[in-house]
This record gives C-alpha cells, structure tokens and sequence, in this order.
C-alpha cells in the first residue's frame, strides 16, 4: 500500500514513498531528455543582465533589449546548431528546437531566434540549394543578414495557397519581378520586417512563359546596408500588440521590384535562363505541399515553446502556492496548495505539461531524425509527422494559454503583477494559438490525415474535395500507434474489456480506453461525411461544415491519445523506481483528468456508467492530494533557473514576509484582546 | 414553420422571419433597460479625440491620458449620481453603475472611476455619518480630493477579517494612531495610491481601551497639496501590471501616524472621546460583514463592466466575421461566420452575453431599489443580494474573459494587433476575475449562502465552523426563484416531467432542468458537508476541502438558473413580436450550451439519455445556424459606438481591402492561368 503512491488508497497512503530519493535528478535527467546537454548549455549561458526578465519597457525599448540579446546569441554555438555542417552548421536539428524551448526569459527573444534561425534561415536550408546555402547562410548564422519569412498575406492567413503577390520571369533580362498586386497581397505580421530585416524570403506565385505554377519563395532584398527601405519596397510597422512586443513585426509591399533569377529557392521548382519551369515533383498541389512540409520545425518549435511558458508558470504557481497562507484551517492558515481547489487548478495542468512535454521530445527526435538522415522518413512517414506536428502545437499551445491564465488567477493580485510574469508569458503565447498555422486549421488539417492515412492525398485540402474523398474512403486500422508499440501492445492485450470491474489506474485500460475514443470518433466521422459524397456542392459543403465539431473532436482525441503513448514510453525509459512510481502517478493524472473532461462522451458512448463516470472523478481528487507533497519536486525537474522565472513571488518574498510577520506577532504579545 | 425562426425546423427553415422589423430598437431599448437615459448620455458625451481608443502608451502616458479623462469626466453629471442630494448628488445609483459600464473606451477609465466614485466615495457614504457626507462628498464629486480604497494587504487579499493595519485610540490626545506593523500589513494593489490619491478610506483594526473590535474604516490623509507623501506614510508603486495600466495602483504604508478621532467612518462603530466603543450591531462578525455588505455595488460594478468588455469583443468579432472570407466554399471564398466552427465559437458566447446582460441589469435594479428606499430590503433580502452579486461576478467575469480570448482568436493574427482592441481589453479584464473578491472564494460564499439562506448565519464564514454547521441544517426549498415568479411558476408547472419526450425548445422544461440541478447539487452537498459535523477539527476540514469542487459547483448551477430566470423575465418585457421571437431562439442557445457543456453531470444523474444529449448538441448546432444572419443585429444592439470599438477590422478595414481586390482581379483577366 504505501509504495503505490496513496492514489488507489485514499487519503491516508497519499505521502508515502513517492519522493525521489535522488532529488528529482533521475526526474530532471528524463525531462532534459536526447538534448539535455543544449538545455544545460542554456541554463550556464543565457544568465546575467542581459537575459534577466524585464518588465514594463516601450515597444522601441523592448524591441532594442531583443536586437542586443540576439546579438549576443549570435556570439554562441545556439545558431548554428541546425544548420548543416557545410556551411558552419552542428547539423543538429534537434538542438536547435530544445535551445529554442529554453529561452523562456523572454519569449520576444524566442521568437525573434525563431524568425531568424527558423523560418527566414531554415527556409533558405529547406528551399535553396548548395549555393543559396552557400552564399547565404554563414551570414544568417552570424546575423550579419537579419531576415524576415514574408508567407502570410494580410487578406491570407491560414489560406496559403491563396497568397496573391506575383513572381514574374522575365526571360529577356533574366529577373523576377516580385510584386504586390494590392493591399489585401501585402506582406502582413512579419517578424524582422520593422525594423532590422535586410532580407525576406518572399513567398508569390512564381509566373514564367504565360503560366502560373503556383507559391515559391525567393530571396528578396529590403533594405540596405543603413537600414534603409530598398526602391520599390514599402515597409511599415504592424504597431504595438498583445505581446511579443519585443519583436518588431511589418507589412511589406512590392512595387515591381526585379530580382536575379538566382533569387529563386529552387529545391522544389527551377526556372531555366529562357524562362522553361522544372520541378523534381510534377504535381502542383504535391510539389506545394512538399514546400510546405519541410518547415514543419516552425510548429513543433512553436509548440515547444508554449510548453516552456506553461512550465515557467506551474514552477512560478507552485512555488507561491507553497508559500502563501489564506484562511482558517484545523492549525492556523492554511497553505494555497494544502486547498483542493487550488490543487485542482495545478496539478492536473502539471500533469498534461509531463506528457506534451515527453511528447514534444519525440516529436523533435523524429523530426531531427528524418532531417539528419538517422531515421529517413518516406512519404507517409513524413505526412504524419507533419499531421502529428500539427495537432500536438494546436493542443500546446491551448494548454499553454489556459495554464498561464490558470497560474496567474491562482496567484491573485500579485498574480496580475507584471514583475512576477505571468501575465506577459500569457501575453506572448496568446498568439502561438494562431500564429504557424491557426488552431482550429490545424486541426481541421490533422482530422483529414486521420482520414486519409492510408493513401497519398497531396492537394485533398479543400472542403468540398475532402468531403467528397471521404465518402469513398474505407477506414481500417484507423488507430495506428506512435510509441514505443510493443510496450504498448502489450498493456493493451493485457487490459480487461470494457464494464466497469477494470482497474481505473490500469494503463492497458486507459490505453484502451482512448484508441477506443479515437477508432469511434475518427470511424463515425468518415460516415458521416459519406453522406456529402457527389451531387451537389452547396449540399456537400454543408454536410462537411456541419460536421466541423465532430472534425475537430477527432483530431483532439488522436493527440490525447498519441500524447498519453509518449508518456507511457518516456516512463518505461526511467530507471530509478521511486522517480518512475511518482512519473506513473503523474501519467493517472494525465489520463484520467483527460477523461474526466470529456467524459460527457464516455457517458453518452456507453464507455463510462454513471457511477464509473463519477469514480473517476474522484480519482482525479484522489491524485491531486497524492501529488500534492511531490509538486515542488515536479516543477523543479523542468530545470527552470531561478534567473528566468524571476517572478519574486516565486524567488521567497511571500516567505520573507511571514517571517517577518511571525517575529512581529510573538513580540506584541502585549496587544488588545479581540472583543468578545 | 416560418415563424419560429427555424430552430426547431432545421436549416431549411432557419433564416426565416426572424430579423426584427424596427431593425434592432426594440431590441436596443430592452438592453438598455431602466438607465438608458444614461446610457444615451454616455454614447454622446464620451466621443472625441479625449476618449478615443489609444495603444501603445508607456504606463505614464496611459496614467495621464486617464487622469484627464477622470478631469473631463468630473465635469459631466456621472460622478454625482450615486451619492445622496443632500451633497449635491443625483441619488441615483443605478446610473452610477450603468455610468460606470459604459467606460469600455477604455478600461483603466472605468476602473479609476470606480476607484475614486465607487469605492472611495461610496465608502465614505457607506460608511460613514452625515458629518463625514458634508465634509468629504462635494469634493470628491468634484475630484477636488482624489482618494484611494485602502482595504487589501499584501498578506491579505480575500480574507478580509485578518487585516492587521491597526488603528489605535489614544483618550489623552483624542486621536487614532495608524500603523503598518510589516510588509505584510501594508496596502497593495490600491488604485490612486501610486500617482493621485491625496486621501484613503483605510481598513484598520480598531482598537481602543485595551480591546479590539475588528476592522473598521478610518479617513487618512496620505498626501499634501502638491502630492508629496504626508509624514509617516510611505507610498510606493506597483509598478506595470498585466493590463489596467492608466490606473496607478500602488501601496501604502503607515508609520504611527495620528488622525483625528472624527476620521473614523463610525456608521456602525463609534468611540467616544473618553475611549469608548459603541456600535448599533452587538455581534462583531455581524457588524463586520454588515460593513462589507455595503460595499457590495463594487462588485456588481465589476460584473457589469466586464459584460460590457465581453460585449465590445463580440461586436469587434462578429463584424470581422461577417467581412472576413477564407477558404474556398461551393462558390468562391467563405465568411468565416457562415462556417459552423466559427458560429460555434462566437454565438453561444453571444447568446450568454445577452443572459448575463439581463441578470445584470436585474441585479443593478434591485441593488438601486434597495437603497434609495424605493423597495427596501429586509437583512434576508440583503444577503441574498450580497450572495447573488458574488455568484455573477465571478461567472461575468469568467465569461468575459473566455469571450475575449474566443473573439481574440477568431481574428487571427489581426486580433493580436493592439489597435483591433481584443487583446488591451483581455489584458484589462483579467484582473477582474480576482479583485472586488477572488471568483473562487466568491463562489463559495454564495454556496455557503445557499446552504444557509433560510437563517441568519453570521459569522459562519470560515470553513471549520461552515462544515460544522452544514451538518445540523435541515434543507428545504432550497431554490428560490429570483425573477417574474408567476410566470416562471407557470412555464414550470406547464412542463412536461422528466424523460424524453419534453421538447427541448419548451421553456419550462429548460427552467425545471435547470432548477432541478441545482437543487440536486445543493442537496447532495449538505448532505455531504453533514459528515463533517462534531469531532475532529482535522477531519472536518479534511472533508470540507475534499468537498470544494462541488462547492464551486454548486455556485455555478445557481447562477446559471438565476441568470436564465432574468432572461425569461426580459423577454416577457420586450412587446415586439419578431424580436421576441428573436430573443426567444437567444434563451435557447443560451440555457441548451450550459446543458451541453455539463451534459456530463445531466447524464451522471440520468437527467439526460445518452441520445438526449446528443440532441441538445444537434440543438446548439441548429441554433448556431439559425441566429447567424441575426449576428450582427444582436451585436450592434449592444449600441457601443463605432468611436469606442474602433477596431479598424471592424470598422470596414477588411471590406474596403477585398473591394480593391475584386477590382483588380477584374482588371486582371489576362494573368498568366495555373499550370494543369
């Protein structure tokens, strides 16, 4: 009983024998995971004045601070890590996710890093060839050529295969000239495009001989060497926002501007001197889609990074609820975190932080597998990395912001403080919910793999073409797993059936229990969009539009699903028995506050009973009090520096004073009597 | 099958008959209830460059710009509403507070009049003596004494009764000294403290002839004529927070400073000049809570004021939605507000506003009614006020926030810019969810008022004594219906009994669902709580925590049948019949997404079948579609003027940019066609 954590047994056995014996190494070993060494880089470097978080600075203040702490990045190894060695590069993809993750002393520097290395340098890698790379990188990496990632278009966000400025060739002087039709074709939101970029990699529809063959990207000079706005190029600033106020985001317009035919990125379409377009994939929705897929880094950076933010949060959150008192219990006040509401509002969020956390590391493995050449992914492979890189930032980013938002209304006024972070945190992340590609899109995207699995379905984006697809579409085998599949077999064969006799903590149970949610959701979808299968479009549309809820739903149990596999695998990594008997508990928590939230779909499936339904409700209780004594220790292994969080509420101010105050209290033991 | 707006008729029938003729005034004037006469004043007055929407001020500039809107303002008759005639003011309190929501300009604007109007000024009337009136109330109308709410400690928040300023009576020299003995008991978070205030209402325990009578209030000059600190008080500023930051909150500290006896505000507590205490209520936590029971219009303020900021978004959204076109449809791009995952996201957030809209106005009538004499509440009634004012601030606040990020998020990229409003005004709002009473603890205050609201209970507010006492009370009745109780009685008792067949559109089936619930939950929780009674201080508080989520629950459910109660109440005052009809399919949404969103606990308890609830979402779904070309009607019914939204995406930013676009595609026939 007492080794088993106390969640099965109640109250009484809720302390007992969960605390790492090694202090949250073994903890922090496993969360730093295949990159620790980048993280702990990190931590030792981006310290001191410079990276500590500064509050209340103007948007020209905040933007200068991050042009320095860029500056000084550049200085170091962070940069090159996912460049390819060739040009200066480690060639190490993944360490330049997890280096971006850990800057969290500012997510306007992790953004800008990201806009930089990511998207304006990680394009020119994906799209260019040897001698983009060559020319242009070892400049990218140092920062002697800031740059912007010029896609979205203010009349086109999400829609990319709309973008409407033009990339004209002209044969008779070899030049494109890039330009925009109007204000809807602007270039819109671009980070660097303010104030400090020379450069954009310009997405427009490449058009050559009297065809138009669709988005390619280019490089295209904006300003020169004293940060002047070129000819023909239109700069202006998108103004204060709700965060991110560090970075210096701009539209850009084209006035006819010409560019060398070498400015073309040619990996995925070439334009030959006399104006003859070739591309190695022949398809245009294909070859659009490729294009698209190979900055895939973009979303799982961006759902790294909420993660960090949701992370720096529960750290800043149980900290102070450790701390600070609010009233009468049996033995004077009683500490915030002793309260079940305030357990409630933590540590389930604690819980699902550890499992995106550990599946964002796979995630980043597998990507930086598939880049490095260790692990090749084919085609398949490759889309559903894409899909999963997909619905694991929409589900990221959403537990991002609930968890900021969470944190800061359980610190209280102190909470709303700017010095103690939390709301700018929530401020920043607010727009990585639709900035890479819009949630809801997003998940709109991954329900179509999910349907789609098991065949190409390149350009099957639109409504009405998915719809129809769907409806000649037989699903088998719609759940297909992630994660260490053995293991994972395994638990499930070995799990009861369905009734209610099974174990609540049984992990082959609820294994089952959300394949069981995905193989009915992701089934009954496809039948329902059946019914839009030919005949009239209005009518199609309608049926596929009706079933958005249900689209969504199926693309958010798959990530609840693939997540909780990533869990399970990351705990069978973990040696040391008492950390992996803690992690076990954490990973209930996980599964069951998941299904305790939906389970209005267990019920009305027939999965839960009433009485079942309400047990696991009570296990979620059950677990909080378990954890509650293991909370500190929890978000203690996110290895956070005390430096980044800087929040003084979380730094032993609220402490300092009870002190103070207890010393103040035993010496007026002389004061008046209360009236009776 | 025309009229009834085709909810229950499916799609087909959904578009029809429903748009008011009178194009949205009947429906206008209902929202503006019993003060429209104030709130057309505020539409006209409140215009200009002095109160137009700024971004991007640093926080100084902020505090200046709405220090001088207080100035202008103060000209105007808002500040005099509230306060007696006998000082000059309106004796109108319900305009005061629906003055007080219409500052959705900007929100550090309506929170420093609340400051100085509200709390400071409406203490001093509250709580102090006619003596007190004369003196302080003409200037404070007037701003001639800007003055600060001094009640919240950096080690006390909510628990208010634990303040440990201390006010001590001196007989020999007839003067009060007032002393911060720690960090921990000085004033935080006081607006006007850190730039304005000359004077505070301070909260102090008073002690006099060596006994302490708890918290009462005493008028202490903090600054001189030229606003520098007065001697023995230490003023500091809280520095920039999340949001609010024209509002100066900052903190305050006092080093034995000496007022006169006559500062105290001695409403319900006096001290003779000889030391003696005297007060017209014997019991100390009576006359405590007595006290904080007047400050109640704080609250209803709050709840008010977001409404309107959850308001503003909607309007901001639904207008963008109804501009902006993504993705491709059956014929050509799609508004986003005719895809169902757009409605899903923004019209039951519409239906709720308007629910909360009339429960608020009820709640500001009856709060008016009671204490200009016109319908005087018993100490019964009272309570129930108090309680009621607790349960809708903290589901109007929560439901304000939720909107924002929803109306933030359906604006994509161009909802982050600060100059479209959303993300300033969820800044601002946030707060709101903890100051004026953290939602939490409000919410247990109502439970334990439902719990108890058949007897005076006093005093019985921590949680060992609550417990306690829960377990010897006998309930009975416990929903008590709070608006137009004939007819609700009648919807009620027309309705079918439970099972199936009731139809889910019947009003009164919805109301008795609601009240049932509710009295379920109230129920089961008295019945749980009783175990706790005798014994084991220990294991009473044990079960009382373990118990708080379905104390929060219980809140919750109330609020939701009371809020549903004021709607039914509006409609049936609302005489033009298609708006009626509208209003109608309005309730619908409104009462079937709390049904939908709790399905699980309808299920649960058998209230709903599996296929049921199934039903319900098919019902919202339905709904959604049937009040989307109703959108804009029902926003714009708000009547928040263009001035104030001033979003430039809602304000034809988008349509003017597709206009252009048509035109030059028009122009552009000859472009290059798309390769095949």
């Amino acid at each position: 009983m007492a080794d088993d954590g106390g969640a099965r047994t109640g109250v009484g056995g809720a302390r007992v024998g969960l605390e790492p014996p090694d202090g949250g190494a073994a903890l922090r070993e496993l969360l730093d995971g295949r990159w620790r060494e980048v993280r702990e880089h990190a931590r030792e470097r981006l310290t001191g004045e410079l990276f500590a978080p500064v509050a209340g600075l103007s948007v020209e203040e905040h933007r200068a601070r991050v042009a320095e702490q860029l500056a000084a990045l550049a200085a170091t190894e962070v940069p090159a890590y996912g460049f390819p060695t060739a040009v200066g590069g480690a060639g190490d993809l993944g360490a330049s996710v997890a280096a971006f993750q850990m800057l969290v002393c500012d997510m306007s520097l992790m953004v800008k890093v990201g806009v930089q290395w990511g998207l304006f340098g990680g394009a020119i890698h994906a799209l260019g060839s040897d001698r983009h790379h060559a020319e242009y990188l070892p400049r990218v990496i140092s920062l002697e050529l800031p740059g912007c990632f010029a896609m979205t278009e203010t009349g086109h966000g999400s829609d990319v295969q709309r973008l409407r400025t033009t990339a004209d060739y002209d044969p008779a002087t070899g030049e494109f000239t890039v330009h925009t039709p109007d204000e809807a074709a602007r270039k819109d939101y671009i980070g660097n495009a303010a104030r400090d970029g020379r450069a954009a990699v310009v997405f427009a529809r490449l058009r050559t001989l009297g065809t138009d063959h669709g988005v390619h990207a280019l490089i295209v000079p904006i300003r020169d060497a004293e940060g002047r706005p070129l000819p023909g190029v239109t700069l202006s600033d998108c103004g204060p926002k709700g965060g991110l106020n560090g970075v210096d985001n701009g539209r850009i317009s084209f006035d006819r501007v010409r560019v060398p035919r070498e400015a073309l990125l040619d990996r995925y379409g070439d334009v030959a001197p006399d104006g003859t377009y070739t591309s190695p994939i022949d398809n245009p929705d294909r070859r659009f889609f490729t294009m698209l897929g190979t900055l895939v880094r973009g979303r799982i950076s961006v759902a790294g990074g909420a993660g960090t933010a949701a992370e720096a949060a529960l750290a800043i959150a149980v900290r102070y609820a450790e701390a600070r008192r609010q009233f009468e219990g049996p033995s004077g006040e009683v500490l915030l975190l002793d309260r079940r509401a305030h357990q409630r509002r933590l540590l389930p969020r604690l819980a699902r932080s550890y499992a995106l956390h550990f599946a964002q590391e796979e995630l980043v493995a597998a990507l930086h597998d598939a880049e490095t050449g260790e692990r090749p992914l084919d085609e398949h492979g490759r889309r559903e990395l894409e899909s999963r890189a997909a619905g694991l930032k929409a589900v990221a980013t959403w537990h991002a912001l609930d968890t900021l938002q969470a944190c800061r209304e359980a610190c209280g006024g102190a909470g709303y403080l700017a010095e103690n972070r939390l709301t700018q945190l929530r401020a920043d992340a607010d727009v990585f919910t639709t900035f890479e590609g819009d949630n809801v899109v997003l998940l709109q995207l991954l329900a179509k793999a999910l349907l789609t699995k098991h065949r190409d379905a390149f350009g099957d984006l639109d409504a009405l073409r998915m719809a129809r697809f769907a409806a000649g579409q037989v699903l088998e085998g719609v759940v297909e797993r992630t994660a260490a599949r053995s293991l994972i077999e395994r638990l499930v064969s070995a799990a009861p059936g369905r009734g209610d006799e099974a174990d609540l903590y049984d992990r082959g149970w609820q294994l089952k229990l959300l394949e069981d949610r995905e193989e009915h959701t992701v089934t009954g979808l496809a039948r329902r969009l059946r019914r839009a299968g030919g005949g009239d479009p209005e009518r199609a549309f309608r049926v596929f539009d009706d079933a958005q809820d249900h689209v969504l739903k199926a693309a958010r149990v798959h990530v609840d699903r693939v997540v909780l596999e990533a869990f399970v695998a990351a705990i069978e990594r973990c040696a040391e028995p008492v950390t992996r008997k803690l992690l076990e508990r954490v990973c209930d928590l996980y599964v069951l506050s998941v299904v305790e939230e939906d389970r209005a779909w267990f019920l009305e499936h027939e999965r839960l009973s009433g009485t079942r339904a309400k047990a696991v409700v009570q296990a979620v209780d059950d677990l909080c009090r378990g954890l509650r004594p293991h909370a500190r220790t929890l978000v203690d292994a996110f290895g956070l520096p005390d430096a980044w969080l800087a929040a003084p509420i979380a730094l032993g101010a609220e402490a300092r004073r009870q002190e103070e105050q207890r010393r103040n209290e035993a010496a007026d033991r002389g004061a008046p009597a209360p009236a009776s």
